[in-house]
């Protein structure tokens, strides 16, 4: 039963469905919140649940390098260590070496390079990355890949065919089980022959889930929907389809209306913590002035715990660098996109996918209230 | 009925009672939480009414700095700009005035400084003071005093005289009315024949409820308990006692062995931003190695959100400067001396409460796990 993966209904190639883990029932699509350190920056877990939120992410290259993925096997499991009762989703640490350590160097069997929290020298490689998450113990795993620059035919190439290597020996070193899934991770940038190719490679292996990787970084929202559009038909129909790192409103809409199921992204935190806001007319920045005196609630079509505080009490708490201010920013942020999400899967059972999407669309896309 | 006391129990000089307000009942004693920026800093209101927090203290200095009392007025005033729905103490500004101001100059009729937040010059005297007060709009409002250095003669004498004019341009300012009752504030430092004539004095004129100030602030925790012992009887005993800026787990069983009804302090969030947590063997701090690996709640003896979570996990939130090592562990702080005073409370209608003092003190003052 663990990890069976059900299409409730369809709507043009978006699909509403459930995917079953060990720790509870994900409704997709699904939006997940990144709690990088094992904790979803500024909230408690029980908020989270009053927000309905059904996965979590947890990046394995933090938690590697600070507690230490032995420790936290040890005090139970990530799980048990942060308290989050439902579904968690481990990345492979790929991306944040690129990204966050010090300086790397990759090669056939793995990377090295150096913390970026003390300098030290480290190694990942398939294997240890399928260890870290499995002495972590999230639902679902992910391969351990290389993401490269989108837009470099010759650095893609290469990415491609190391991940497909190290997808090999993540398969070997984690056979399916039950308590855990491994996802593998279609790259190719934005080449679309490079995506057919990966896409053919990777499925070839029979996972619980296929996971888009490379995009949201740094290639156009045009480029990214081409590529979606390319890749997802190359995808099995009954399997979960997780598009890595994305989480903007609209890109939410792009990706669902292809059939994603799965997204994850720190933007609702991110911004949070630079006092923006998602809003259905647009993104709006609660430092404003013009919130000064404002006793509207941040997004007056959104109803959550934050909605019950004035936009002039959350800019004087901006302004004030008050903590509440990252609680509450926050809350509402993911809350945002939780719904936004939810009203999408009941628009896919409805059948009014498009209706919705086209409304939302027109109304987020205008011009900013702050621009 | 506003600001009615009731005392519904004594044990020896201490008591237990109620105090009517226009935003609900406050049992006392009592210890409120400071919220200075309309914040208990990190913490949401559904959390302190979760742990039973009955009032809370806000700062007159900082909120006429920002966001500034009439933009607070406008709003609706305080409790619904922060959606405090329960009692509000709001404290001068005196106070701060000379612990935070950058530079300031008294004279008989009030107080002209520069803000630490921009440097701009200001001016607060009684009336201002008053004003503010009522534009914030708190349950209870403090006079406008001058709290000197405790040890200093020449100057508590002088502070003393100000203190005294200045209560009575606030009584003026400020008569009795069914929103807002305005506690005097007894000065006179650690001389016990200055506090005798300020009890005298500010008694006489018959308010809603008397403050011991000056406390906290450099004595010995043998001068302030000698201090109490001398200048409380010497407060009526049918109105609420409240002695101002003292929150340490000892010093709350000293107040309330002696009749004090009234505490606040910034403790427990002040130090939940230093990692330190209060436990019944005394305080702890988080940030130690030596609860890596700890699976046990901050202190086994309190049951709250907090207690949900590890000494391990903490420690990890603390050194990774997550923010929600703020939330929880001020979480715990508050709700550890929320309920001590909350089981004194208890011991008292039982008459029991030296029983729960002695062994209190016994196992908070041994010998600190971390030292």
């Amino acid at each position: 039963m663990s990890f069976e993966f059900e299409i409730i209904a369809r709507d043009g190639q978006a699909r509403a469905g459930v995917l079953h883990t060990p720790h509870g029932d994900i409704p997709t699509p699904v939006f997940a919140p990144v709690g990088t350190a094992a904790t979803v920056k500024a909230l408690p877990p029980k908020d989270l649940e009053a927000l309905d939120v059904s996965l979590i992410l947890s990046n394995t290259y933090h938690l590697f390098l600070r507690p230490g993925d032995e420790l936290i096997r040890d005090m139970g499991g990530l799980h048990e260590f942060m308290r989050w009762k439902g579904p968690i989703l481990t990345d492979s640490g790929g991306f944040q070496i690129f990204s966050l350590a010090q300086t790397n160097a990759i090669d056939d069997e793995g990377v090295t390079f150096r913390s970026h929290l003390d300098g030290s020298r480290k190694r990942l490689d398939p294997r240890r990355s399928m260890q870290i998450q499995q002495n972590l113990g999230a639902d679902i795993i992910m391969a351990f890949d290389q993401c490269p620059a989108p837009k470099d035919r010759a650095e893609v190439e290469g990415a491609l065919k190391r991940t497909h290597r190290w997808l090999v020996e993540c398969r070997e070193a984690h056979p399916d089980d039950d308590r855990q899934a491994l996802f593998g991770i279609v790259q190719g940038g934005i080449f679309p022959d490079l995506r057919e190719d990966s896409a053919e490679f990777v499925t070839s292996l029979d996972l619980k889930g296929y996971a888009i990787g490379g995009l949201a970084v740094g290639e156009t929202k045009s480029e990214m929907r081409q590529t979606l559009d390319h890749t997802i038909p190359r995808l099995p129909v009954d399997r979960p389809r997780y598009l890595m790192g994305v989480g903007e409103p609209d890109d939410l809409v792009e990706g669902i209306r292809r059939g994603v199921d799965i997204f994850d992204c720190v933007i609702p935190t991110r911004l949070a913590r630079h006092a923006a806001a998602f809003t259905h007319s647009g993104r709006i920045n609660l430092r404003n002035a013009r919130y000064k005196m404002d006793e509207s609630p941040i997004d007056p079509r959104l109803d959550n715990y934050a909605s019950g505080f004035s936009r002039a009490y959350l800019r004087h708490l901006v302004v004030a660098k008050e903590l509440l201010a990252h609680y509450l920013i926050s809350l509402h942020n993911i809350d945002f996109l939780v719904s936004h999400v939810a009203k999408m899967r009941r628009a896919i059972i409805d059948g009014r996918l498009e209706s919705y999407a086209s409304q939302f669309l027109a109304d987020y896309l205008q011009p900013m209230p702050d621009g």
